[in-house]
């Protein structure tokens, strides 16, 4: 990795030191030496960040943050939202402001409020892991992930082309679409899908305890990988996507009163067998 | 491994070399390279099992199996069952019998009728992989995994003690339930997780195409591995355990209807969550 390319930002805020806070502190560590990270968080994540060298300095409210020029808005949606607010008012000097929250649309909308010093592009790093918290951030966690901007209106192109050039020394693939199609995107790619398996683990739960659960094989274990993700996180992402969740929600449960049908009337269940093969896939082609 | 044991069987005849009867194969040619290993199937595949040595020599029907002391019947389950009668009316010699389906109680209804020379145990292994067949088999498939047996009344004993040596040989966990309640474990473990991933994949392919697919996280792809799974073994499992799997459908649909419920009326999704992840644990106690 040269030093000699110039780094997109020599002072970035990082605000929540969580999974992906976390593992970008750590990434922008590892490619630029000399960029200093400030994260705002509380304690003892703070004292552990800063023991670890993963960060050089720490303030515990976004008020406090002397200057910047990138600050990473990585707290749940609606916290997230709260903070750019905050942001708004105490900061005085230039900065790009992006935050990593899994809807865009209500947080693009509350940007539209900031100052003209601030230019702000909604963000969406694709992926995380089994389990939440600085304790499991890692400087790779980006490597060969989508990481999706989205951009309101012409102004911010200079700095989604800073952005993108950051996420892609992160390891990322940076994407732009409108905040509307991330929402509607999202709602069937990552909000459904950890909806389902949500709902399936609570009902294998309510269904089966103590050593019977052994019995379950690979393919249970696997599927439910998602359902020990934290409520926290997913309670401020169907509050600000609910009419696309809920329209997906009614497409699986229309699929599922489908199949119901087909096993009690005796008619096979072929076709949605190889209607799942083939959407599979198209979801494989150019990741194996 | 010493060949001091006394292999289980000597002469081991399985029918339907796909990826469960093909890794059989393979595992008892490591283990007991002296055992003779039978094949009953189609062409190609007996030849491409003879060729990498997989199998000592081949048949292309049940009625030609000269002798054998384990009948392994790895088929789709309701062929697995008219085999079994085939079996039944052909083979002169004493043998035990088991299968490897994923539902139980129609084949072992079916084994009553059997004439007293063949000892049939209902069998299990869980697991399997993403793709099917004999090109994707390896030896080392059962390692780890439970391997249900459902013996009907105590005249199975010794088959039972015989079965399960041989398949904790195969690295694999052996285990005992009845028929009954293996189908009812198997329609929330293994049937439901299943026919969700199927419904859940096929929303995604109707509803994102293209390159947009490529915005999709490791989450999605994590949750939907089952989606690729063959129509033709699960059209017999689902046929075999119609009633516990439309129970396990109507919780799984009940549950998503109350999220969907909940997030229209902006009610907190906490509790799905928090379950979800409980379920979880325990499932994954003595996994990791």
């Amino acid at each position: 990795m040269s030093s000699a390319i110039e780094p997109p930002f020599h002072e970035i805020a990082i605000v929540g030191l969580g999974l992906i806070g976390g593992s970008i502190a750590l990434a922008v560590r590892e490619r630029w030496p000399a960029s200093r990270v400030i994260a705002v968080d509380r304690q003892p994540v703070l004292a552990h960040a800063i023991s670890t060298g993963a960060i050089d300095s720490m303030c515990e409210s976004v008020a406090a943050i002397p200057s910047a020029d990138l600050i990473v808005l990585a707290a749940p949606v609606r916290q997230n939202i709260d903070l750019l607010g905050e942001i708004g008012r105490s900061l005085k000097t230039p900065a790009v402001v992006t935050d990593v929250g899994g809807t865009k649309q209500s947080i693009v909308n509350a940007a539209q409020g900031l100052p003209e010093t601030l230019t702000f592009v909604g963000g969406h790093p694709l992926g995380g892991a089994e389990r939440g918290g600085f304790g499991f951030a890692r400087p790779d966690l980006f490597v060969g992930r989508p990481w999706i901007f989205t951009p309101d209106g012409p102004r911010a192109r200079d700095a989604v082309d800073r952005l993108s050039r950051f996420v892609t020394r992160l390891g990322a693939r940076p994407a732009t679409v409108t905040a509307e199609e991330h929402d509607h995107l999202m709602a069937v790619l990552s909000h459904l899908p950890q909806l389902t398996v949500t709902a399936l683990m609570g009902v294998v739960g309510a269904s089966v305890q103590g050593d019977r659960l052994t019995l379950a094989g690979q393919g249970l274990v696997d599927t439910t990988r998602l359902a020990s993700s934290p409520a926290s996180v997913w309670r401020d992402i169907c509050t600000t996507n609910p009419d696309a969740i809920g329209d997906a929600l009614d497409r699986l449960i229309a699929r599922l009163q489908e199949m119901r049908a087909a096993l009690q009337q005796g008619d096979t269940i072929d076709r949605f067998f190889d209607e799942a093969a083939r959407a599979r896939a198209e979801l494989m082609k150019g990741r194996e």
